[in-house]
């Protein structure tokens, strides 16, 4: 289906990308480039590429699929440095986790040749970045967003789609608002609350103590603590408006609940914890939930 | 070891504690009240209980070890109901997620026989409660709590420590007032933040697409918030004090990453998630740990 995949940033997700790519049958050739030298040389030595570009450029000359795989604050200084290559017979998608910045940075930089470009961000990942931790299941089993513009080529969305469906991933279409208003909601202040909480222990002069008695629950309330700082720092930037606004639908909540302990309401604050964990039991991930109120 | 144990609410704690005491050969019989006779029959037919008791007190009735594995608000009636066969020859414990309160019912009902009395809390679980989840390696591998106060006849603490250690658990021994400060940190905290930003999300209007398109950070963020609504209600309301200063230190955190957030400080905002997420990478359960800009 594609004769060369290009790679600009050797990543845990760009990684994952080729090797799924791979894996389908769907690219012949995959040419990569990456920051550091290093890192384009150890993805050569996993196979995960099979030729090692000098330049972000180098990388897109000869490609018909191109994935921009690099931290969202990185992704203007790319499309710069490969504007002149950017034509209707390749498809360009990127992988980042907030989209309305990266379409403005596409249409700042791409003028009207945006039409090439196919915004993308795949719902999965590790905390472990890095090429090392590359895995062609990565994207299996999961969903991909595509937040495509008026004038993006239809021909190109559906070469996106395909290439996505094709590695087992289930793919979506939102505009790149409605799509950062959601993940504000369900991944971007959770990570922010995440790190508040963890900082927050950690600083208490009791903090150690304290956290060599932390259980299972607190294990993985806090395993997206963990993440990619710069690849986070990025994320909370750029879209930080709607990520304040949830934190202060979030501070609602808390406070109605910590008025419910304050004001000795056990059986309502009962209630409230059973609405939570009776939706959160029938929760599944990648499936639309009907709460249990709502069923017929 | 024993001759008898006596459980006082077959659930997920004292049937596991039931069955792992039989699985390391501690115990001959096990005889299980609950307040459901219907959860008593599951136990029995279960193998987890050989007899069913009638009441809590014929469930204390010549055992030599207690567990009162009731919701933290059931404690004070539990204990009142058997206390006239409270005696220094039978090791009483409960599984309680909060130890003050527990102590003060304790100290309340039983007087001068507290001494009989050894808190303990196990820092193990599962969202899914009920005798049906009842698991013989629950506490392998995991840590208890053992609260004992200056009355405590040291030769019960001792009976304890054996047979929770038989189990595989590690034991630890902390004041009652410790135990609740450090578990208002890094348990009792984390799951009313989740609880209220699980409620915030799908309060919205667009909630139910927002939980639709959740990924694996959130479906980890979010699990403790399906815990059990009575169980999560009684540690919320007994530990309040401890949980609303931990809220109080979270807010704190909370308002100044968002500050650097809206001052546009990106650099800073980095160092600070770079710390948390350094720190939380080595972070292992069970384990004190320590900050790598604190080794040598």
């Amino acid at each position: 289906m594609f004769t060369q995949l290009g790679v600009i940033g050797c990543g845990l997700m760009g990684g994952s990308f080729a090797l799924a790519l791979k894996k389908a049958g769907l690219v012949k050739r995959v040419v990569g480039y990456s920051k550091s030298p290093s890192t384009t040389e150890t993805a050569k030595k996993m196979g995960v590429i099979d030729v090692a570009a000098e330049s972000a450029l180098l990388a897109v000359s000869g490609s018909d699929i191109v994935l921009i795989s690099v931290p969202v604050s990185a992704t203007e200084p790319t499309l710069k440095a490969i504007r002149h290559l950017v034509t209707p017979n390749t498809l360009f998608m990127d992988v980042g986790s907030t989209k309305s910045d990266v379409v403005e940075a596409a249409r700042r930089v791409l003028g009207e040749k945006i039409n090439c470009f196919v915004p993308a961000h795949p719902i999965a990942g590790k905390e472990s970045g890095g090429i090392q931790n590359a895995d062609a299941t990565l994207y299996q089993g999961r969903q991909v967003i595509l937040t495509p513009l008026p004038e993006t080529l239809p021909a190109l969305v559906q070469r996106a789609t395909d290439a996505w469906s094709a590695m087992g991933t289930q793919v979506l279409k939102m505009t790149p608002e409605n799509h950062d208003a959601a993940f504000a909601a369900v991944s971007h202040l959770p990570h922010l609350l995440a790190f508040a909480y963890y900082l927050s222990v950690a600083r208490q002069p009791a903090g150690r103590d304290f956290l060599s008695l932390a259980g299972p629950g607190f294990r993985d309330f806090t395993r997206i603590a963990a993440s990619e700082p710069a690849v986070w720092r990025d994320i909370l930037m750029a879209n930080r408006a709607e990520v304040l606004k949830q934190s202060r639908a979030f501070r609602k909540a808390l406070d109605r609940l910590e008025m419910l302990m304050v004001s000795g309401n056990a059986s309502s604050l009962e209630e409230q914890i059973r609405l939570v964990s009776e939706d959160r039991s029938q929760w599944q991930m990648g499936q639309l939930t009907v709460p249990r109120s709502q069923q017929k």
